[in-house]
């Protein structure tokens, strides 16, 4: 973590948060790499967790992930056929920031009950 | 910062990532909130500062995040009225997870460049 050097350089710190905010400002995409922190997981479990996320978009979201080199797909040759997802090296390097953002919503965002 | 109880209680935790995320997976959130984190903007400064984004989706997540708790608004009244926008000690608590997900995006996102 190079929090610290962010700190001092903020013109390369906001244009890192823009690329951060490409994959996370898209809807689901947060929550996603979140609920796979947990573990490795197939699509209809995942889309189980991911409460009110549609298939199609859970589909479209697990390319881009994946394509962002964020989430690892592993497909073993069946019959059945298996296809798992799981965080990748530098997904999980996104946990930590995460939690953080978990534990700031606990504090300063109001519950919707 | 409870992200230690974060790591415990992972189903709170989700549940309010999901919140977190209903706020910053809107297009241009965090970088409106990552901008005011470097102070007190009014509306053409900070329209300049965030590259990209039009008058009306700025005013409209200004308000946004007015309505979440997240940004101030302070009116002087002129002649020239003067308006400016920052962060509320919730949008401040946030700080310290954008620069985490800045540090993160540098190691873990490739560059457009």
């Amino acid at each position: 973590m190079t929090s610290g050097a962010c700190a001092r350089a903020s013109q390369a710190c906001d244009e890192a948060l823009v690329r951060a905010f490409q994959i996370l400002g898209k809807r689901w995409s947060g929550v996603i790499l979140g609920t796979l922190a947990n573990g490795t997981l197939g699509f209809a479990e995942l889309r189980r967790q991911v409460i009110g996320i549609s298939d199609s978009v859970l589909a479209e979201r697990l390319v881009e992930l994946h394509t962002a080199g964020l989430v690892e797909r592993d497909v073993r040759p069946g019959p059945p056929v298996s296809v798992t997802y799981q965080l990748s090296g530098g997904g999980a390097a996104l946990v930590p920031a995460l939690h953080a953002l978990s534990a700031w919503a606990l504090g300063n965002l109001p519950s919707a009950q």
